[in-house]
């Protein structure tokens, strides 16, 4: 099987690389603090460090309910609630109980997703259109796709296009996986209202990695109760339950400090790291074409006539770093579209970046204007 | 999905519960104050919250691997580990990456394997005799065993069974997955040499879950370098990588303190509590025949005549919980076996636990005598 690109790439980040690519959030904004406190706490009982149950501790799971209850207008409980290793593990979970002949995932897609469904051997279909879903999607396919600040391209659903997937979903029952990942991270601080809250065969995926911390691994799946009961032979089956220690740091931190004064300090942060990067990309590379996000922690966009895997692997060896768009596809396509994160660098190493990409575009007389 | 019986027993468990089920460690000897120790030293960098690699931290990956040169007598470097989210999670990784027709396994063998092959849908066959194994194992086939202290039965394998054992081996080329899992806590303080450590298509799996703390899960796999590269792309599909604050932990935990210092306490404390268990066995449950073990958490033995499924049942009813050994048979079959765990209970919950099955056993007049 072949490892993905997106880790190699950081995997072969060293400490002088520019990197654009990953998805990592700026660490100076963790709550470093506020984690060391709330571990002293929980490290006085030696239950920190005992297995616990499969599902997930109904403490943390009780506060994830009210999120969704009272931040995301979606009336949940405890039982609808099942703690993930990350939210990357939530695939594995969910696609091991439930059948499926065909994935049918957005075109481009979480590259994660597309790493996930390859190693479960599933076959992949994608659309980029509603009406072409509405032609392709049946009743033994299951549904994969963000609505908020789709990773990679940015993209939110608005309210009639989620209602009319909501319509899709609901004359074929087919089942959706709903990854509500950057969901916090508009940068007004609205949070949209899920189809997965208007359609019960769902289950709805969320994470800790890009809000509070991704290096403690927790995330979670939402779904009614009924399949939480099914899926949890699958999670205990994987790795018995998720970190016991993590799950109280995660709950003791929600339960003693303001998730909201967090999440606003990150959303203003991520803001203005986007506008400076749109406007190296403005004066530097005028000709790469994009959008300004209204959240997530991307600018994606595309050239005019730039391979963008060639234009990677080139300046790899200059020590930069982004993310060609090709890996998004699940066929493999040549594509001149490219994904650069903001969240992770420096100012001064995002201008020196963008600055490099367009001499080295000069310098080898590629044609993009 | 049925859900492992194993596990219902665990969530059904209470305060008033007296559990000689499951295999959880003594808590009052997990090294608390130490690992409070090194989190708040971990917790200064904001690295030990941010994503990581998906082989593990390189740091650790040289611990382990010095574990296995110096203790195991079975020299490894740095790039033979890769870091899994619990032991239990490398049954998923290696047989996502490499196929096989048949898993073998040992009859009985561990719950927690064949929970994760039947997630796999992989068919199961399982050999008590060594000689059996030989007429039976084939190249396709995946071999998985403990080699030490078995997990349900607590045998080890001779160093004359393992030779024959790797004879069998070399004859198929099969994968052999040998589980390390309780290879620290012979009661002596001795490691066996791991047949791994004579045959290379072999995955050898570790944890830290017995022997520091299971709520960090934190486990590896031990394989040729070839191998660990071919199941990296599984491992990051799952989870993308393990909890880089709890790798960070261990490490420190290992680089401060001494780790032989704290096995020994384990051992001397599990040796305590095995002999004071097998003595309330003898006294209150005489017809219960068992061998004492060498090492392990676990004493394993047979009634005469008692269907131990439907004792657990019934004194389920009582508050009393053991595992009843039908389960560790992956047929399924009618057992008059069953396992105790001695490393959880306090010493007068076992004794009043044993007291209360046989009185139990007396007033509805099973013979077993």
């Amino acid at each position: 099987m072949k490892r993905s690109y997106i880790r190699e790439i950081l995997e072969s980040i060293n400490e002088h690389t520019i990197s654009f690519a990953g998805g990592l959030p700026n660490k100076n904004l963790f709550p470093l603090k506020q984690i060391r406190q709330v571990s002293l706490k929980v490290l006085e009982y030696p239950d920190a460090l005992q297995y616990s149950q499969s599902q997930g501790l109904e403490s943390l799971r009780k506060e994830i309910s009210n999120i969704y209850t009272n931040k995301f207008n979606f009336k949940t409980n405890k039982d609808e609630i099942l703690i993930t290793t990350g939210s990357q593990q939530a695939f594995d979970i969910i696609l091991k109980t439930f059948q499926t002949d065909k994935m049918i995932v957005q075109s481009p897609s979480y590259i994660g997703a597309i790493g996930a469904f390859r190693a479960l051997k599933l076959k992949i279909n994608s659309f980029e259109s509603i009406n072409y879903l509405k032609n392709t999607l049946k009743k033994s396919n299951i549904l994969y796709l963000m609505s908020d600040f789709q990773n990679p391209n940015t993209k939110s659903y608005t309210k009639e296009e989620r209602m009319e997937i909501e319509q899709v979903l609901k004359k074929q029952s087919s089942i959706l996986i709903e990854d509500g990942a950057y969901s916090f991270l508009s940068f007004d601080g609205k949070i949209s209202q899920a189809i997965s809250s208007h359609y019960s065969n769902s289950f709805h995926l969320g994470t800790f990695s890009k809000i509070i911390a991704p290096g403690l691994r927790v995330g979670w799946i939402r779904a009614k109760k009924e399949n939480i009961q099914k899926i949890l032979f699958a999670k205990e089956a994987l790795d018995l339950h998720t970190s016991t220690l993590n799950q109280m740091i995660i709950f003791e931190y929600l339960n003693t400090f303001n998730l909201e004064d967090h999440l606003k300090l990150i959303r203003e942060d991520n803001y203005k790291r986007m506008i400076f990067l749109s406007k190296c990309f403005k004066k530097f590379l005028p000709y790469f074409d994009f959008e300004l996000p209204k959240g997530g922690m991307f600018i994606y966009g595309k050239f005019k006539d730039i391979d963008t895997m060639n234009l990677a692997k080139q300046i790899q060896k200059l020590n930069i770093a982004f993310v060609p768009a090709s890996v998004f596809y699940h066929d493999d396509r040549v594509s001149y579209e490219a994904r650069f994160n903001f969240t992770n660098l420096s100012y001064k190493q995002m201008l020196k970046g963008i600055k490099k990409i367009a001499n080295f575009i000069d310098k080898h007389k590629y044609i993009s204007s």
